[in-house]
């Protein structure tokens, strides 16, 4: 096939939906932005043998997991997805049914949150690059950063850390789990989600002061929202995934470092004012079927500690660093 | 340099505008759309050694291209840039300035158009890739698709073409210019300036039936019009750059294959109603010191012809397939 029956393939694949008033197929893709909200846009690249492996997952996957990725940056920003953009650079070897699959996967993690894919680019690659930006709207008093922590908050996130590591160890066969975690795990690894209604939630309330995704391990992550913050904290409680405590239990290691270090996770980092923070957690409990979970406090000394045996001990980023 | 360092480093070279609300460092960058515009979206990835070398550009020229190459696409749309976001896959031995020129040249372009640079993703890669979205905002009555031409406009471009391929070819020694149509040709391979102006002056005529930006090669750019358009064309005038057709000169070639297939010269192709051509074109003059440039006429047939030493002939498309 041409570039051009390609992209009417994807096209076809894609549909129209009701916010893209211009969709694949012109110069650029055109939508009607809401009167009244903030757009938010986001952009990450994922490129072959850096971020995944065809060794490790289907294509569909790969589609689907680099759209949940991209949703997830949306999400915590409290904002709703309204459209994405894809540029892919395909290798020489690929068919194009291959392709089509790594866009159904991509529409899968879409369509769940209701963004529509309106646009993008094809070209040659000697990797796979799979490029996705999207356009998120947020009312702007919904709109939380990563800088407004203040002391006293309570750290917490929206699910437990560690799955993703255990899943990629599973794929790899660094290790063997039961069948159910290694489901739990697989799933985490292969086909994230993104907490795109859990960050709209917690985006409406005042008590959240800061939100971000913590997709580079929560050391890190936390790193950067103390820093952005201009505070300091001490985690007390890891929470970590059962079929990373599995995982860990296999390899003699530390379950924790499965959470700090792991990364793609894509639960959402929050900081919470202390006197509304069980409130909060239950509502969210109501609404999502699970509590917040608790990871420590915000500090005014800008120092990140962890309680390591009843001790306090310096926390040091140790997760996911794209570029080093 | 962390990853977090290299960042805290673009941020401060891009700095903030007026636009973006929440720029560079958060999970997601945030602006405030215009009311009353539709908004438009553009993604375009470039891979080193498919689109562009090291050994024939600058970092800076690579970036400045990247960058042109994406607004061309709003230009085509009518439409004001208003952001882009940029996603940097680099190569292990790549320096943080040599980066940094890439990010500058990215700026020099975005500002002549008055466009932010609003946020991006940095990640390793085996290759260099550059994949930018641009955002921009046009009225909805002035956004001209592609889909528009009807019999008897006049077909027209807004410059000649071909210098970007003669100057690919001075650069790599192919053939060797005078030094003022080397410069010219050297300017629009390295350097090539998207026509957003000119987008928004021609997006405002309601006699512009449909307009695209000529960047593959005037044949395959002009295939895609006439079947997006439902109609046929016959090309009596193929615009050559002085540079390309010195080029072709030395090469023993056809110069019309230098714009006919050359592809990159980023100028405009439109389809004018043919009543209103000669006034339109006189005013664009005025405006921007050069005519436009006849090309040929939309024809009700679905054919795509040109005339060649007096006969028509088939035109089929022969410029840049990315994915072929």
């Amino acid at each position: 096939l041409s570039e051009d029956e390609l992209v009417a393939a994807i096209a076809q694949l894609v549909g129209t939906g009701a916010r893209v008033k211009l969709g694949i197929g012109d110069d650029a893709a055109a939508w009607q932005p809401s009167r009244s909200a903030r757009s938010v846009i986001t952009t990450d690249a994922l490129i072959e043998d850096v971020h995944f492996s065809r060794a490790w997952m289907s294509f569909r996957d790969i589609g689907a997991r680099s759209m949940a990725s991209n949703l997830s940056d949306i999400a915590a920003m409290g904002a709703r997805p309204v459209l994405a953009t894809v540029a892919l650079g395909v290798p020489p070897g690929v068919s194009q049914e291959a392709l089509l699959e790594c866009y159904r996967g991509m529409l899968d993690v879409a369509r769940m949150q209701k963004a529509e894919i309106a646009g993008g680019d094809l070209t040659r690659s000697p990797q796979l690059v799979i490029s996705i930006t999207v356009v998120g709207e947020v009312r702007a008093s919904h709109l939380k950063q990563r800088g407004g922590a203040i002391p006293g908050d309570v750290l917490a996130v929206t699910g437990p850390l560690g799955a993703s590591r255990a899943g990629l160890m599973q794929a790899r066969g660094d290790v063997a789990l039961d069948s159910d975690l290694a489901a739990e795990a697989l799933r985490a690894f292969r086909t994230p989600v993104a907490r795109c209604e859990q960050g709209r939630f917690l985006g409406a309330s005042r008590h959240v002061h800061a939100k971000m995704d913590c997709s580079d391990g929560l050391s890190t992550d936390l790193t950067r929202l103390v820093r952005a913050s201009r505070v300091g904290a001490c985690v007390d409680n890891v929470p970590v995934a059962a079929s990373a405590a599995a995982a860990a239990a296999q390899l003699a290691t530390d379950p924790a470092h499965f959470a700090l270090a792991g990364g793609e996770d894509y639960e959402l980092l929050v900081a919470v004012a202390a006197r509304a923070y069980e409130h909060l957690s239950t509502r969210f409990a109501a609404r999502f079927g699970a509590p917040l979970l608790r990871v420590g406090l915000v500090e005014a000394d800008d120092r990140l500690l962890m309680v390591n045996q009843g001790a306090k001990v310096p926390l040091h980023p140790s997760g996911w660093e794209h570029f080093t």
